[in-house]
């Protein structure tokens, strides 16, 4: 698959509301997957098209939760858009993957929109992943660019059955997933909190080129991690408050505790900040600390040897009249004079603490 | 055409409302177009007067568009300012090509004033181009500084009526524009964004002096945005909430979507300045790293090569009772000393990590 | 007892108030005490099951304060939510040790989660340790991680029955619980500010390597206190101005000062952290003036005997027609000159400030 | 005339509203002037003494404007407090000429205190002059440290009665006064900013010592700029926004119009104080990278030379058996071996980039 | 007099209100002294216990301050709170000389406590000291911790009896001690800018290592006067707003202006801490600057000498077969190479600009 990143400035000049597709198509067809439920059953179907899905939700009492991996169809985006209702705008932020995290009230709906985050395999690269979330009455839509989240552990409780969730309403199944998002957040933070602390050793002990750079890569990470968290805490906020008769009084307590979740990672991701421009300093005072080091060795044997050649060269001179030449002792002699220099800026370099 | 530019401090001790033009003079002769269009009707019109224009606005019971590219001729705005009721201050604001982007409401209209930035041929200059807008019943007047904008899709949508536009007031136009401006920073923000990732390798790579002018320039250029959108977020949101007849519903909503997307760049920006300013650090880093490349090749080989020509020059001296001198195997002797003590070095260097 | 620090992503996809221990176990079996008091009687009880503390309490008519060293014990910590009535989102913050400071009110009881803070023998390292704090009517229960704290000068003042604290009611042990942990601060404090001055000479003195490490850890030290005091301000406010009725007007007072305490703590910690940046520049600034004083040492040398080395080497050449070799006065004049040359040169350097 | 500068801190210890005159005196008599008009007369006067003055504009119906220079004379100053109701605070207030600028609403009058700027002949320093201004009905009292300001275009529109100006209440003169000093920053700010681009091309094209005092000494200037326009903000905000009757409903529209000014600089005054501390971090790179030049130079002759020099050292020494001496091809093998040596080590440095 | 410094960490357990002295005692016996005035009578005794003031304050129908030089006799302080019915938690604010600057109101009495600063001798070392002030009616307590203070002239126009201070109430002595002390805080900030731009100039001409020695001294008062001024400006404002009946409407118009100083202060501070960060940098550059000078003249002397070095190493060799030795002029012509060798580089370095 090429690269069709398709950028937000090809937007520019579109009427308002018009559906593009902004960002990478990460899967080729989109798959749709609904789950069911209500405290005794409990039903899920794949594969199925969006008619069918809304078909199927309408006609059930309980919550329906339909997930829809890949939003590059537009077709499919608007056909959603006419089957339950979603406002142009709406659907131009769910095909907007470069969207900065936010939540909407809308007169029938809740919308939000944030970022799924996963480390690539060595760690070194953050993918940050667009998911939208509808939330109506008795119905939960969620949008991924791709398949694969992290709302597995989620839908192993709606199968089983514990807990709250198969008692509660939609606003309840909202909450979880926006629970899920940001608890994923925590593992994140905590393997780039283990590789600054990894790139702290490295750079007092050894500052290399490498270190610089990989200190360069895990600041971008940083940033990108807080780009996606620090909207989160409004976003979660105004959900809390909102008015909509969609949210449950006792969600409301929850997602209390979804924001000081939110307020700790904005926390830990600052002091990571902190702690990096801190590592930037270390690495240069580590650099100039080597330098110097070259710069003492450099000058220890060059104050000691460069006179002690000079003397040298003095006698190597082919002066016919130079009586030094002529004295018996006079070699020993200048070796003792070498000795007694050498040993002397030895001393000195000692007492200035080069040595 | 000379350097015409004229500064704001010009403007200095005149009366408050004196009409000065201030920025340089882009186009000699201004230029009018007039487009008008309701539900079923469009007529554009070129290289009208003033006076015909506002006589054709009066007289049609649709929106009428008037552009006016080139700002520099008073007595024009002064027409202006009859014709259409603008106030004295709003003239001033027009003609102030220096003006921070704001927006006011009076009684009988709106008005705003925003930056219209493009990157020239190679990209290292970002100009700026100041757009006023006039908000009235039933007529929006534009006033640019020179032909050449980021409107020619609106005028298109406009020519070809579909979509929204044609069904709509004055004031989704006014949005639209708005709209079309806001969306067209973006792809400023992403040149300069890949501009930004070539010199993070070229720094990384090989830092030039070049290399930190780009950097400052880039810096500058990004000011220059920063500047021209952070007063937009208030300008979009007062729009939003301003209570003026001339407002539909149904266009506030629209604008928080220009809202989202405002704060959206200045997101961008600002994580922009501080990659940028990370740059700078990792430039300093990375030449302090060739510096202390270079001390250390010439400090390995002054310390392997002084002494040894010490030593050279030791059994160089002419001393007449020179025992070592008359020895058989003096000479090999003393390769062997050299060799030994370059192959110390070279041990003491591998040590310390420097080879 | 090997390393079981459990993550806080571990805690992903599980249902929220799904209760799960996160950080190191620091103790192998809780360990519940009772402290019973009212004006006249005292009574203080180990080793009791919290069933027994439950009964206990229930019975008596003075204020009840039970501690529990230990918390990773799930089922007595399920046991403990019903027995008082705590809500499972309190008891998921108990469990939480790396849960940021705050303060909750139920409708039955008041919650706070603080950290207590150590420093470990030399100093070196800042230990924290989650405590947490229920106030009910009648009741006040702690939760910590391990056996030791900063509270036993206060069961010493209830034991004694000194002061107000056996004739108020339980918000006064609450407060006098969250007063003696604030307090702990400031000891903590004044190490750090002690060890800072240590640096302080230190740098200036003499800048090793060692140093900068101090200065680093220095630095994350208060990064710790800090993130552990400033959401103690809100917290405190909070609890100051909260409506609940378990809350007597006197204490409020006594909250005040506990307020001021807190933002002289935070002042001291921001006051620190400037003068830590500051140290790190003069670090800098040390290591660079040592550079260039061994620069100087290199210079003076090598500008002396460079020359002097040369002109020897230019008497030395094998020429056979070298007027001067043959001088009778050569040699002594050939040193003329190198004194001259030399002292030439010390007289530069002197004139230069490097000598 | 001595330099005659009072110190702030004379004042300790005196009672509040004590006169005392802060600052350098800069005029020796002090000069009065008296402007009076309506929209039919106009009247100047020179050189008045201030019973004359409170007498005539006493006697007038229009709009009386009294310019004092010289603030030091304290009898005056406590004339003008009696003859015109000046409220002692507001002449302690006038007398300090390092008041932050502020405005004061008292019963019968408003007060403000501005700092008027200019730079000097070579534009190298900034010099700061207090202007206080006093605005009752149909008096405008201004008070400066010596002759000669930024009002004369302003008394010329007076003069020729064009404009508003004649027309309106004291309220537009006050306005027209304070927008005539706003501009004048302008002036300032334009001038400091091309100086930031000389400095700009002068530190990328030869970074040397002078150019480092002079982006402090632009520092220092901007520093002051920004301290004379910070508080205007809120000064003209709250002007305004005054409820006192002294002041027409159109003159406020005007003042909104200074605000945006007032905002427009801060905004410029922010962006340079980024910049230049931009070419502060310019200037150091660029003064590493000259010294890392200097470094190659040396590091380059001194490893080309040094070898060399050493084999030339060896076939220099005496020993009897050095059977290479002896071969006929050994001196221009030697200089094949010296030869190669160099273009090796040239190799090497043109394949490190440093050639 | 030994060290007998008292830490804030030693309360730490003790109960709320407990009376303890923290800080240094720095006076043997607490000396009392009394000043008693109205409009009409004036009396000053010294050296009286607690009682008797209490006694005489009582029986006196005009306004009684009542001066305590040191506050380490805790017995005397807990008679003042009998005495006057102070609060023990102002009784505890007052021993604490590490008290945040702070402002209360409490039914009967308004306090404050502040920070009196002084430079020593030589003005390296800000001492600072407490002083608390009560504020009832009729009655105006000072707590300091040592004798002499700012307020000598206060006394001097109390005992004569000019201005407005014997006509007023206790407030306006309140507020006079207040504005005494506010005024101080100028003369300490010009001190410490008369050192800055000492240092600026020692920065310039010679950077040595005494001099960031200093300039981190002067940083560190600067950050002490900040810590002491910063808190009066909410305390000031919030004397201002109190509601007391203690407090006149007349002085709330001073107090207005004191606070007007207290902004001026801090603002004086901040570009106080602005300028110091910036001369750190430039004592980095002027290293720098002097570190490239340094390297500079080794490279020319090291680059011109090393290669004319090599020259005669060659024509010392011993080969047998030199033809150069035998020529005639092979002398002279060497001569000539290494003069026209040395002299290009001398055109080099001119070229670089190195001379």
């Amino acid at each position: 698959m090429a690269n069709i990143r398709k950028n937000r400035s090809r937007k520019s000049g579109l009427p308002p509301g018009t559906l593009v597709h902004i960002g990478e198509q990460k899967i080729d067809v989109p798959k749709i997957t609904l789950i069911q439920y209500d405290e005794q059953d409990f039903l899920e179907t794949e594969d199925l098209s969006l008619e069918q899905c809304a078909g199927k939700a309408g006609g059930f009492g309980g919550i329906s939760w339909i997930n829809i991996d890949g939003i590059h169809d537009i077709a499919l985006m608007e056909k959603a858009g006419e089957l339950f209702g979603v406002h142009s705008l709406t659907l131009e932020d769910i095909l907007n993957t470069e969207q900065r995290p936010k939540a909407e009230a809308y007169e029938h709906y809740l919308f939000f929109s944030l970022k799924m985050l996963s480390l690539n395999g060595n760690g070194s690269n953050l993918l940050s992943e667009q998911v939208s979330l509808f939330l109506g009455e008795r119905l939960v839509i969620t949008f991924q660019e791709r398949p694969g989240d992290v709302f597995d552990p989620l839908r192993e409780r709606i199968r089983q059955g514990k807990g709250r969730l198969r008692k509660s309403k939609a606003d309840y199944l909202a909450y979880s997933l926006l629970d899920a998002l940001v608890d994923s957040y925590f593992g994140i933070l905590e393997r780039l909190g283990e590789e600054m602390e990894d790139l702290e050793e490295l750079v007092l002990r050894y500052p290399a080129k490498q270190t610089v750079t990989r200190i360069h890569n895990l600041k971008r990470r940083i940033l990108v991690l807080r780009r996606a968290v620090w909207p989160l805490r409004e976003l979660v906020s105004s959900f809390e408050k909102s008015e909509s008769p969609l949210l449950e009084h006792s969600t409301r307590l929850f997602l209390r505790d979804v924001y000081d979740h939110t307020v700790q990672i904005i926390d830990g991701v600052e002091v990571s900040r902190e702690i990096i421009s801190g590592l930037m300093d270390l690495y240069l005072s580590s650099l100039s600390n080597r330098t110097n080091e070259v710069m003492k060795v450099l000058t220890i044997v060059a104050t000691i040897f460069i006179p002690l050649t000079f003397i040298a060269g003095v006698y190597g001179m082919n002066f016919k009249y130079m009586p030094e030449l002529a004295w018996k002792w006079g070699y020993p002699a200048i070796w003792l004079v070498m000795v007694a220099a050498a040993l002397g800026m030895l001393w000195y370099f000692r007492r200035k603490k080069w040595l």
